[in-house]
């Protein structure tokens, strides 16, 4: 019988507790979470029957999860935890994080007998609901098929290396939606100039070879239709890119074009505002072109 | 009862015009075919009962379909038609031409008669042979909607607005090709470095965010196995990633990312070779990172 | 005794013609002007002693001088003179014009036994003034030997190649200085935010290696002194670096930071307006940095 | 009569060494160096008159200057000295280094008393000859004030801020001359493909508004010339530039052309290799472009 805390009930991490609590519910164990709001924690146990604890207790837990929105947050639960944590637990760090925090944190946690995973996730809200993220793990293996198990929140659970590498993809994974996400931005924008129809445009482009998950999924439903609705935040996204260019900086590589588009989403979020969706990144090239994407 | 012509039996040309001759022998029509190499033309004829001509007699036809490496072939073919051009046949162009060319070899046309559509396809080889391309036509919709029917090859057809945008739309999806492919090239070197199993990786980006038509469908197959089957030249590619930049040069336009990605695509051309695989790009990648994408 | 004659007074043209104008009264030639709006060439000729005449007067010139805005105005006169225009004229284009042109009108006035050499000039309105602008001339070599002594306005005169080769190296120098400029932009805003002193920034680069004359004589003087004087327009900038990405492409060479750059910088003009002085092409990189440069 | 001790004799640190032994010889005072190759310190003794001494002798010293390649050498010689170091010791450490090593070495000899300038020069091996080095320094002014007069090798000293700034401007300065090198190289290879006589178009460039430091004093001498003295690496250069990307993203700025450029310095470092001189990398654009830059 096992007990995990989830840490952290923001837009990924509140249905993702969901999933941890019916299993739990399913299979005999507990599923504790907590939030730094604690309503918000209350509010998760009144609907999916988890239990809402103070840090102390989440402590105990026998894998600890967390979902916070950068390592730096991670660091201050870690500060506030580390005198409670006990040899053998698990933490599963799902935070979009930084390479070398995972080192520090990883070291730290070491000291006090307990394993650090990294462990961020990919499909947005939609696949936090379905019980159908990805996830992307860097760390020690064994620790990772002892509680994979648990993660009953994932669709796809990868080990893809040492500590710090499920950081590393994931900042790469979102340089990449970037990247993609601005360039189809530009390309529509020279169109729209040419006097093509956009909606023909995307609908062609997605039949083609220059198609993208931001092609499909983004530029119609929240950029032609006006709507940028803000599920993933400009700013966020901008830091993923960033941590890229930071990881390319720190083994030495060369990767102008996600230096180029990390510069670029930094800017837009600096013209735009971070807290806009990460596809009114598109603002900008609108501004640049004297045109809307419509 | 239609009679159509296809001129320029390549890579894409040559099954393209199998599925007219199929057409014809259904539908009681006739499908000539030539090649600048006439054996070629004779051994469509034979495998695919189409009739082999010579330009002169090609020119009678009721539809006309072109499909060959640059618009300066398109000029040249042209030319040696224009004297045998009859009013009313329209002229569907599939070659991933240029939109300046479009505009003259529109206004040109016209003066005989004769319709002028850019009709450039995507989907491949594979999209060909299947006849399931995706068609992006500019020009006059209604002589459109008349030869519709005529292009067997289609999966798709899409009407982009005007002359030239049909060419137009193609640059840019063959940009947006270009930059997803390298980009993807960038992140995986990025994250060899970093140690990551690349393969994992791979596997992790294409069930998230990050994920395009490159990243699913090019770089496995092509490159993580070291293939690198030589089916879409790397000087072609470049080519159109270029047409897309003097497109945003000529409607005044700003494209920093695809700019940058036709200059480095020109560049990997004369480091690599034009004649390589257009996946073949990302060795100048791998040289800038001194790793190999395996 | 030579007959000039000198079209397009403008902010570079009025200063030059005046240099003409002092040589034809000290060697005993004739300085003919003509400007669109013809209230300034009478200006010019009340100022500084030429004469200000129609276009078919100044058609019968020994040296035809052009400094227009762009090259679609010396077409537009160029038509408007060619029926009065006689053999043995050489026509020097001081316009920052586009290197294809150049080979349009060279080959239209060798018709009518005119020989054309593109010659755009640098040095600004200051050098102007002074009579020390630099010359950069594409064509005959010969004929400029014939006529170089003419260009009073000018301190140096370098023949850099055939026809339309002026404007090319003139298209490079001014993405060069755009190039300069904008990093020079980046570099300050990045010490703007972690709290460097400007000015003793600046002072330190104009000191080292880094420095450049957009360091040296546009950045403190127009930038971080806030006055962005409009001499040199930003759509002309974005113009010309354009004309650089444009013969990039015609050569097929490979240019990935003046691409970008020429993509920043009509990206820029599309944000704070091509009207304002080239240097506020920097108001777009204070905007995505958050911050004022000074 | 004051004590100075210089560690690290490479090819700035060599003659930087001498100004100060020179000084005290007309001042009275006393010029300590060390080398990790203790021959090179003695040689300097012989030839300059300075006195060569191990770390625990030079810790006594009342101004310790550093001149190392990077960072990591100065966390290392900073260790080795730290049971030896006195209070009221002023460290200038003229190194190119990161801003982020700043912080942390001036806490850590805060602890001992001792103040950390972080003073990285500009100007070269001649500059050093010469005693004509700009100095950029961060950190405490009025320790600055105290030992200004001591840094006998300095043409200027410009106070730029608190601890680190004098690093990122050192970095900011240097990717400048990154850009402004790879910008030349990149326009001339444009040049050379459309035919111009790039000796000529030099010329032109350097008496216009596009000419920096790199065009005037590095493209003729080094590259054109096909010499490329091996003065300041292409690695060191690569570091510099990625120093300032790395800063563009602590701060959370923007720059992207800066990034581009660090990124190709990299590359360029992996393609032509680190010890080759920074103008070497041109050599990655020749190789992209397909001619040689001559």
């Amino acid at each position: 019988m096992t007990t995990t805390a989830f840490l952290g009930l923001g837009a990924m991490g509140f249905p993702m507790a969901a999933h941890l609590a019916r299993r739990a519910s399913a299979q005999g164990g507990r599923a504790l979470v907590w939030n730094r709001t604690a309503a918000r924690a209350a509010d998760h146990a009144a609907r999916h029957g988890s239990e809402a604890v103070d840090l102390g207790a989440a402590a105990q837990a026998d894998v600890l999860l967390t979902c916070l929105p950068t390592s730096a947050e991670v660091d201050e639960v870690l500060a506030a935890l580390q005198p409670h944590l006990r040899p053998g637990t698990v933490w599963v760090d799902c935070t979009s994080g930084h390479p070398e925090a995972a080192a520090r944190q990883r070291a730290l946690l070491a000291e006090v007998g307990v394993t650090f995973l990294d462990a961020p996730v990919s499909g947005g809200t939609n696949g936090a609901q379905a019980g159908t993220l990805t996830v992307m793990v860097g760390g020690d293996e064994a620790a990772l098929r002892r509680v994979e198990g648990e993660l009953a929140f994932a669709g796809k659970v990868v080990h893809v290396g040492g500590s710090g590498t499920g950081f590393a993809v994931k900042a790469v994974n979102n340089a990449l939606l970037a990247v993609n996400l601005w360039a189809a931005g530009e390309g529509l924008a020279v169109l729209g100039r040419a006097g093509v129809d956009l909606g023909a445009a995307l609908n062609v482009i997605n039949a083609s070879s220059g198609r993208s998950n931001a092609s499909e999924n983004l530029i119609g439903q929240r950029v032609l239709s006006r709507e940028f609705p803000a599920t993933f935040a400009l700013g966020l996204l901008a830091k993923d890119a960033g941590i890229a260019a930071e990881l390319t900086a720190t083994v030495k590589g060369s990767a102008p074009v996600l230096a180029q588009v990390a510069a670029l989403m930094r800017g837009a979020a600096g013209v735009v505002g971070p807290e806009a969706d990460h596809t009114a990144a598109l603002k900008l090239i609108e501004a640049m072109n004297g045109l809307e994407l419509r």
